[in-house]
């Protein structure tokens, strides 16, 4: 019962994949309100100059520059105070040579006026006029039409994953609905005969699911809808039921296969069965997570993953994060990345990726990262780890002391 | 009309307000399988071993260590074959001396056995019995019981916040159930004759609310459950009306405040009669964001931000941010950060913190951090910035060229 399939270095199998894979970005539209995080599926022009109009940055007087040019203290420029600009108003006002008007931050600059004197810089002198205490330059205190952003200049590119402050700037031009790529829905069927779910009991001989809420999870975290199909047990008819249903339902399917060689071979075949061009890659030279599956079913990715929690996590990283970021036509979400010092030495093998789980420890003030070891089947070290190293393909190990990048997750 | 509210450094006006908030942390209970990125409200200690019985890692045979001690594939040793272990089942079958059973990777080890000898290093002889050719050492290719965590050995610590992993350590022990703090309910009031909702048409004048809308994403982000209260004008009883149902409803309350003096003023004094001690800062050194205020009004942490976006935020990272993860109970979750050399110089007063947005470039091979200068009211200066960088309070300025850490957003 040797295993027969032919094993890819990770970027080989990526390309195999990929070759096959076109991601369409299906969109829909959401209120801009609701939609921090999501993926923004068109490029978005600016249907207006803001602000719309001229306002003041301060609390003070709206004035000819010109007309304080020379103030001091001890010289003050005398202005005739012609009105007030209210808020939340058009000013009313015009300012001419030798006049001023009142206007709060955020009010409107009234015709005539180019500049604002702050409050601290003036004296009130009776109920009509003012005196400046301090020059100001021309559009000093002033925000100009345009200046935050002009007419038909680009606001945000497709693929931008909405931050609070996007939002905002979405919102302050009236945008309020927006295309947003569709969330892909991510099938996850577990397999295997030994897996039951979290809150049965269990017996001798069983393990508890646990891979399709940490991918559910992972999903969510990228971007996807993660829909859970359940536990099927290692029976092929069942299997291809779940299979074509999730493969129908969803955008993209991973099946957490059942950790032994016939499970595997199963499903395997089970996922050849659902569409053209079917298994492209099956097994790939990284560890944890060699006997691994993909492939492409009449156009959508299907993914086999060891059915070992601490492979499937890794795999999915590698693999599906990926994929569904083509999905949403997205770039990667911002990663913690820390530099740190390896603790301990790690052997690899050259021609193969590795990625050890690691923790954070400070010594005498440097970073260093120590590998928490344990068999790949053991969830304990990735919830004990804080981040992952990768070991590269062309490497045959890491050296106690060498720098390294933890990706913390 | 001078302000005439006292300013305190940011770190005087944390403890200012810190010595009369002493957070209360409520829990609540949810399923595991949703409590992805929640903040666990209780220690965990594990109700069992794991695994609860010795499981292989690989597919092969189940045998006693010592019968394949000096075996190769010129000198095979001999075993017979006494059985199969069904995956999910507790092992029937008894491994005695010169004896072995078929095991399936994550099957039960037979009682007898102490190693599993991977099935590449075997060949069948016949119907009942095989060869190996590869000796193993005792606990070889095994997960001993409690491997993974043992009972009693504690899980995870309160404050932690769940990530994808964790929930799969938890669900691995059954625990389907968990205490996690609840959302702290974020009251959020708009206030300002100028501000309109953006869905409306906006007249001269006047703008549209953004901060409802970027304050409740950043609540959101940190963990907070964002209450809009909508825009109240610039009206004593409509906003005195308002500030005591969010202050009633929500476990903090943040008014971004209108923008002018007249309306801060207001505002404070509506935020101390919502409670004792009531208004304890009114004025943090910190640009933007300078007009601040921090109140506590009977246990319930309230604060004025200014009207203008960029300040809103920027004072919502500085002060909302680490209340809302102290009613969390939780530590500050990961934050991207950069180093980079600043490509511009940044003027800044001693007594000061600045807080100055900037976009990465690579230049020659370093990463650069370029000030995305704009007056503070304009939100496009944080919508084209990456992250932030800080100039100290004990500083005048950054000088071009020096290395500085950028938080990223």
């Amino acid at each position: 019962m040797p295993e027969l399939f032919k094993v890819h270095t990770p970027p080989d199998a990526w390309n195999l994949f990929n070759r096959h894979f076109g991601p369409i970005v299906k969109t829909e539209r959401i209120p801009t309100a609701d939609a921090l995080d999501r993926v923004l599926g068109e490029a978005i022009q600016s249907p207006q100059d803001l602000p719309e109009f001229a306002r003041s940055t301060v609390d003070g007087y709206a004035v000819n520059a010109a007309d304080t040019y020379g103030a001091s203290p001890g010289l003050p420029a005398f202005l005739a105070v012609v009105g007030e600009v209210p808020m939340g108003q058009a000013a009313a006002v015009h300012v001419g040579v030798g006049e001023t008007a009142l206007v709060h931050t955020g009010g409107m600059i009234p015709p005539g006026a180019n500049a604002v004197v702050m409050v601290e810089n003036t004296q009130r002198v009776d109920a009509s006029s003012i005196e400046v205490m301090q020059p100001v330059s021309e559009g000093q205190s002033v925000i100009n039409v345009g200046e935050d952003i002009r007419q038909g200049a680009p606001v945000l590119a497709a693929g931008r994953r909405l931050r609070p402050q996007d939002l905002g700037g979405l919102l302050a031009l009236g945008i309020t609905e927006i295309t947003v790529a569709q969330r892909p829905r991510i099938g996850i069927v577990s397999t295997g005969d030994e897996v039951v779910a979290p809150g049965q009991p269990v017996g001798p001989g069983q393990v508890r699911d646990i891979n399709s809420y940490t991918l559910a999870a992972l999903a969510t975290r990228v971007g996807g809808l993660p829909v859970i199909y359940g536990i099927v047990p290692d029976d092929r008819p069942a299997l291809e039921e779940v299979a074509a249903r999730a493969w129908r339902e969803c955008d993209l399917v991973v099946f957490s296969a059942g950790s032994s060689v016939s499970y595997r071979d199963m499903t395997a075949d089970v996922i050849s069965g659902l569409g053209q061009p079917g298994v492209l890659v099956h097994g790939v030279s990284v560890k944890p997570g060699k006997p691994t599956i993909l492939a492409v079913c009449d156009g959508k990715p299907i993914f086999g993953l060891p059915g070992n929690p601490v492979s499937a996590m890794v795999i999915f990283d590698l693999f599906i994060t990926p994929t569904i970021l083509a999905m949403l036509g997205a770039g990667a979400p911002p990663q913690q990345r820390v530099r740190a010092r390896l603790a301990r030495n790690i052997a690899s093998d050259t021609g193969r990726e590795d990625y050890v789980p690691v923790r954070l420890e400070e010594r005498e003030g440097e970073p260093w990262a120590v590998p928490v070891f344990g068999k790949s089947n053991l969830i304990y070290t990735l919830v004990n780890a804080e981040g992952t190293i990768k070991v590269a393909l062309d490497s045959n190990g890491v050296r106690a002391g060498e720098w390294v990048m933890v990706v913390m997750y």
